[in-house]
């Protein structure tokens, strides 16, 4: 019983007000497979490189306990690369190049070992990509999460309203919540989007924290308060694989417990952006989140008692 | 022993994407010392009207048990009058008119009776005039609590940074948290405003929640998720008002407590939104407020105990 996460995996170049990274490795699926992998022992990811891609970024992957074999290796060709640079307040960003390259005739390939999957982590992605792997998977999982993106609402929006009717689970933040709903009211937001096909909805508000609503249940998650943010590049990708890793841990898909996800996905989420790409997230002790985690329970737990 | 709020009280003029007020009753003092009724039975008012402004208003002011022995009503002179037009998102505005009137001259007066002043909220309100009450207090109350502007940042601000010296708690916006100490990380911004001289700071973040800091701690406060929000005014004065009416009630200002009673504005102000003005603060039952405080635990209750 494994957890599948499809997405990219691919270079990125980030420009920040405080630095520049160079050629780094990235990609949704890279994000979100490292988070995840620090609570499910059976990630499996499915994506496209070229063969320019370094072994030992795929070493990493392995010693992280990461299974690769949907990880397909492009020979003769180039790896997606995507280059930006963030403005002053680190919440805008603008797109200096991207380059589709293996990306652009992607044809998701399932291996067999991967048709014990449970749950199915959608990293992002074009829509009628991860749409074709619910189709190429024989047993629908117990859980399907979306991660997408507004590129794709202004791209492909008939594809994410078919893929929508598919998942259980969809995470997007707050600005492409209220595009995807037409609405500006995050409540009523919600309750759209939750028309469209999801169960559940996670509105991610960056240094506001998220919200999750499921049928009327609502929960206000906070976001850790940081005195930097050196790079936000993939932390919406963190939260995804730190949530859907929890669920996956847990199997257990209650509000009360997917409560518990948004917290762990906030925690990672918040190492993500303390240095450039997968830095931070490569290499995190248990301890470091278990810490993590407690100090947000310590930063919003009040008493009204008296009421 | 009393709680002083001092602040305007006036006349606005609202026009939201949903409707006109026309002229309806406002200013930081109304708000404040409406929504402080509700947890202290010992709120009196310092301010100052034109004897334009309605007899039955100020009776309801008694009605809430409010002393109005510190508000002077000027014979032959009008109140001030401010009429302001929200945007579409409801969380910009543009001031449309500012009639001074008897604000321009405003020399605070302290009746003997307050002079058992214990604690003191500081509303929005000039700089210099604030500092006045401070002084016209022949004992430092236990606690004072400024509430303020970035209009005082851009046309007052050494009268602004004398005041802060003699305060406890200051209570701004985030974008006023920015702008007061440069720092665009609200964790730096608060350590920075930290040094000016209150020891406690709440930055409201309206939809988002507010923050508390204190030393080295800080807390997270959550914003109930609403449906619509009608007319933004006052809900700062309003958050200030309860904020300061329940640590009247409690007299106990340790961080814990302060926590609770961010929990309590943040409810206040979620009422002040639904409704033009005063409208809805006017006429609060203790069982509301106390439901809208419980569903503010329940919005934010989490568990890690796995952690």
């Amino acid at each position: 019983m494994s957890l599948v996460i499809i997405g990219t995996v691919a270079f990125d170049s980030i420009e920040t007000p405080f630095a520049s990274s160079g050629r780094i490795v990235g990609g949704a699926a890279t994000y979100a497979s490292l988070a995840a992998s620090y609570f499910s022992e059976k990630v499996k990811i499915v994506a496209v490189v070229g063969d320019d891609f370094p072994a030992e970024e795929i070493e990493h992957f392995h010693r992280r306990g990461i299974n690769t074999e949907g990880l397909q290796i492009k020979k003769g060709r180039k790896s997606f690369f995507w280059a930006g640079k963030y403005r002053k307040d680190l919440n805008t960003r603008d797109t200096l190049t991207t380059d589709l390259n293996v990306l652009a005739d992607f044809d998701p390939l399932i291996p067999e070992s991967y048709q014990d999957c449970r749950q199915l982590l959608l990293g992002n992605l074009t829509p009628s990509v991860q749409k074709t792997v619910i189709d190429r998977l024989r047993n629908r999982p117990e859980l399907i999460v979306l991660d997408t993106m507004n590129f794709w609402m202004d791209s492909a929006w008939d594809d994410l309203l078919e893929v929508l009717t598919h998942v259980d689970v969809l995470t997007i933040n707050d600005e492409e919540a209220r595009q995807l709903s037409g609405e500006y009211s995050l409540v009523k937001a919600a309750r759209e989007i939750l028309r469209l096909g999801p169960d559940t909805l996670v509105i991610k508000k960056g240094e506001h924290g998220a919200l999750l609503f499921s049928g009327d249940q609502v929960f206000s998650a906070p976001a850790l308060p940081l005195e930097e943010v050196f790079d936000p590049t993939g932390a919406g990708d963190v939260f995804a694989g730190g949530f859907t890793g929890y669920l996956a841990k847990t199997g257990d898909y209650s509000f009360e417990n997917m409560k518990t996800a948004v917290i762990v996905g906030t925690a990672m989420a918040s190492f993500c952006v303390e240095q450039f790409g997968t830095e931070r997230v490569k290499s995190l002790s248990s301890e470091a989140i278990a810490d993590r985690i407690r100090r947000l329970a310590r930063l919003s737990n009040f008493s009204v008692a008296d009421f």
